[in-house]
């Protein structure tokens, strides 16, 4: 199986439930944490609601803007569930029930099918992806992968994602601690910055932690000059300092 | 002190971090339930990198859409913090030193002004609020709130934003949670939306939890609507359901 290379990388997440704070969001820092492990790289994420309308227009232009987009949420058996039929309207198809779904369904909720026949609805020309752990597809319509929003389930779907997508290349990095301010570091984080252009550089500070205060990280997929900077940075820290490499 | 009445509101989050996965994000959850307490509703969140014309363009189109906007992240003195020039770009006026922010820093930081410097950027025209607790004041232009995005001082932040606004009524919720599937209360659920169409009601399954398998939820600014439909639910359960009502 060849993977599909893609570079650049967007997430919507549909659930009310998350911006009336009910439930805490619980799927986008492990979609990140793998993307950046693909070496694909996670441009923005939005949360919306329940809405058939709204998500269907998000998803047409992050489907646009972006090589790859991952749904979250809204694809179970109730009202609320609104994401295939708004992937579907994002690109002017119906959905229509899936005869491999159905059968999955009616062994899974054999004397129930109507009620659970919301959960076979897919877009007309999505792909259904599976592997041989995950029995229950993965709808893919064109370059958009709508997963579940249940965080044990979503998780598990990451692994089907990583099966058929990878990013152009690695992305190296490395992170340096330091118990001095960022106020401190400024100057020579704006000189490493400045004298290493193709290596990313963040910098976040820690409040009310007494083993560092500022967290630097770099960033780049030219190793070398990820450690030409990471040496300029602790070569221009002072004595005693760093606390920590990473 | 009067509190200002908005009903709508949305979230932009600042940081590449988030996005490649290093951070996990730590403050939408907060600030929604903080709202939906005030009785505003968050009808959007948007995570994105520190890219100032993206930020920008972002608090422009949020600005517009939204009576009330909060950004989080991207306010320190380092590189990469762009929030504020960002919120400027988007109404087209530059940043500038502001005066009172410039003496508070003067006496945090007196040796390292220049260094700091960047933390007494505001755009022009932009208000400066505080409260006798929080000194530090918070920046709102026009109807954007800039708030940090150190997760212990959002938090600190959003005893400011609710000194000054307020929902223009509370809205009331309901939970139920039973050991029925969601395909089991499908019908049910379906007769309840179409009989209080004032009540949005929410259905969430949990997979993996002997307690419950699905928690419904209840919604609505009409009190009395809210109860009947609470009612009409509850009455629609077999014996033995619901778990737990909250």
């Amino acid at each position: 199986l060849t993977r599909t290379v893609v570079s650049r990388a967007s997430a919507i997440v549909v659930g009310s439930e998350l911006l009336s704070g009910k439930v805490a969001e619980a799927n986008v820092h492990a979609l990140a944490k793998m993307l950046r492990a693909l070496g694909i790289r996670l441009e923005e994420v939005l949360v919306l609601p329940d809405d058939t309308e709204r998500v269907a227009a998000a998803v047409r232009a992050h489907s646009d803007a972006h090589d790859v987009v991952f749904t979250s949420g809204g694809v179970g058996p109730t009202h609320d569930d609104v994401t295939l039929e708004a992937v579907g309207l994002a690109f002017g198809v119906p959905v229509h029930r899936d005869p491999e779904l159905v059968r999955l369904l009616t062994s899974a909720y054999p004397d129930r099918l109507e009620q659970a026949s919301r959960m076979a609805l897919v877009p007309m020309g999505a792909v259904l992806h599976s592997t041989e752990d995950i029995r229950w597809p993965t709808v893919v319509m064109r370059n958009v992968w709508v997963l579940p929003g249940v965080p044990e389930i979503f998780r598990m779907k990451l692994d089907v994602v990583r099966r058929f997508l990878v990013g152009p290349r690695p992305i190296f990095s490395r992170e340096v601690y330091t118990r001095l301010d960022e106020v401190d570091v400024k100057d020579l984080l704006d000189a490493v910055v400045r004298q290493h252009p193709s290596v990313e550089v963040g910098s976040y500070p820690k409040w009310f932690d007494p083993s560092y205060k500022t967290k630097v990280t770099l960033d780049s997929a030219d190793e070398a000059a990820l450690e030409a900077a990471c040496e300029a940075l602790l070569a221009g820290l002072p004595a005693g300092e760093p606390q920590r490499v990473g």
